[in-house]
């Protein structure tokens, strides 16, 4: 057990799996703050403690000495900062179940990407809305749970409602090999993150139908100029999703046979995905209903994730789309 | 030898390479115009016409029958459209060769990516100055010949100075597989097409030193961003770069082995790359150098593209790169 010293920050990070094992240990690694990972689950947290590494998140990394683990939640009277490092879906649940023991001056970072599927709503919106005392903030873009934990570099954006708290988180958790940019638009970083998931299911889709490289290339660029649109359309700043959130998220996932919604789109190119409820979570697939009727509602075109919502949903096939996609009248960007 | 229809466009391709065929090849297939692919080298012609095929350069495509062929310039007397698709420092000589047998009419568009290594000049610039009484516009974009050439679903970028003629070309050129979006951004498209072999060197020496797709995607956003910065300050719009030219070309050649640019840069990161000079031409290496001159020219903040050209300089060794890069202040995005 590491003490704390004066003016250190103390940061938890809830959740177990291997994005928050990653962030609680880079974080442990650099040692400017005193870090605890907090899981839900005493044998899990009593086997990482003694075994000093999480072979099944983690497979190879060691767990730094000065990470301190708990699955009590009451370590968290004393953190300054707390991630919430749960799946999208698990993130509300988590705010009911761990609000009570917060700090009053804790600030919250959701560091999961996805959308609300029951409200179509933000996670920083619902959380705000589960923790009305505390500044929400996300954690997002491109950063594979392994780069980071193996002190790989890496760099992603962190936003909060003004930018002087974005900066001080992100100089908070920023450490040598993980780098974090500010912004002001939770709004943006969290439609990337979202999207890009989308994205990725139509490049899967593409290489399925061995359409090419080239045209890998002009989908993910039309797409990110689809993405701005909705950004804008609900409040944020087009620019963002053409940063590390959107288009760099989008690049590693969009080429990346790691990912599970790029491998979900090959499967559909190949006729063999049956619905996105059926295999292992494809956020992606979820997130592109719920962009689809966001697009519908604020009056934003947006064909890519259009055409992959109708796929996935079984009422166009994967040619007609390329084709429809394809033939469209000529534009300007 | 096709016929002209009254109303209907002749283009002429002049560049019998990869590209230049590829481009022929995909517009003969559409049938709308009459295209000639025009090259210097009788002998090559002559095959071409005879064999129905350019193995050399798209080796298993097939020349589609309404293709004509000529290495003759009298051929561009009757052509509404000039596509200059050799390579940039062949584009000034081509002017001064083909010029005197353009129609008074006739629209150029430049096809290659880079900026005129003596001058460091963008080709738009170069070709109106030795071809005062002609338009002159600019394709790029991400583009294999190969895939262009086999009919798969490719999209590109058309600028010109008015953006009327850039959507008159587009729909020209388009066909219903390679389908072009117009602009009215030169210097963007342009910067785009050339800045992005930069980074797809940066990203081969990541990828050459494992240091994972992550850092990869970090550095294609923060690359890009550097990216828009420059265009802006020398007169272009910060989202061109942010479209199919520069990002869409930027993905795929910082994710294809295919490119020549991303392999040099997993060559230097071995340790086993000479000056760019010595092997076979690679656009970024002296894109690289370039860049970095109109950075300080335009006072600039550029640092993907300062430490690729100090490395190719031997002045900065790529683990110090990488290091500086990563513990720069934290900066919003």
């Amino acid at each position: 057990m590491s003490e704390t010293v004066v003016g250190q920050h103390h940061i938890v990070v809830i959740g177990a799996g291997a994005f928050g094992t990653a962030l609680a240990v880079v974080m442990a690694l650099e040692g400017r703050a005193k870090v605890t990972l907090l899981g839900r689950d005493p044998s899990l947290i009593a086997d990482l403690k003694a075994d000093g590494v999480h072979d099944a998140a983690l497979p190879g990394v060691s767990l730094p000495y000065g990470l301190d683990f708990a699955f009590e939640p009451d370590v968290l009277g004393n953190a300054d900062i707390v991630l919430f490092a749960m799946p999208s879906q698990a993130q509300a649940d988590a705010a009911m179940a761990y609000g009570p023991y917060l700090a009053p001056e804790a600030m919250v970072v959701t560091c999961a990407k996805g959308i609300d599927r029951a409200t179509s709503r933000l996670l920083t919106d619902l959380l705000e809305e589960k923790l009305p005392h505390h500044p929400v903030a996300v954690l997002s873009g491109p950063g594979f749970a392994m780069d980071i934990a193996r002190g790989l570099p890496t760099a992603m954006a962190l936003a909060a409602s003004n930018i002087d708290m974005a900066e001080e988180l992100a100089r908070s958790i920023s450490t040598r090999t993980f780098r974090l940019y500010a912004s002001d638009d939770r709004t943006g970083v969290q439609l990337g993150g979202a999207l890009k998931n989308v994205l990725a299911i139509a490049c899967g889709m593409v290489e399925g139908r061995g359409l090419g490289e080239s045209a890998r290339a002009a989908l993910i660029s039309r797409g990110l100029a689809e993405m701005s649109r909705l950004v804008t359309a609900m409040g944020g700043k087009a620019d963002t999703v053409r940063g590390l959130s959107g288009l760099g998220d989008l690049v590693l996932t969009a080429t990346s046979h790691q990912s599970r919604n790029l491998r979900y789109g090959l499967a559909l190119a190949h006729g063999d995905a049956a619905g996105p409820g059926s295999g292992p979570l494809v956020e992606g697939a979820f997130a592109a209903a719920v962009a689809a009727r966001l697009a519908e509602h604020y009056g934003v075109v947006m064909p890519i994730t259009e055409a992959v919502a109708a796929i996935i949903e079984g009422a166009l096939d994967i040619d007609h789309a390329v084709d429809a996609l394809m033939t469209r009248p000529i534009t300007t960007e």
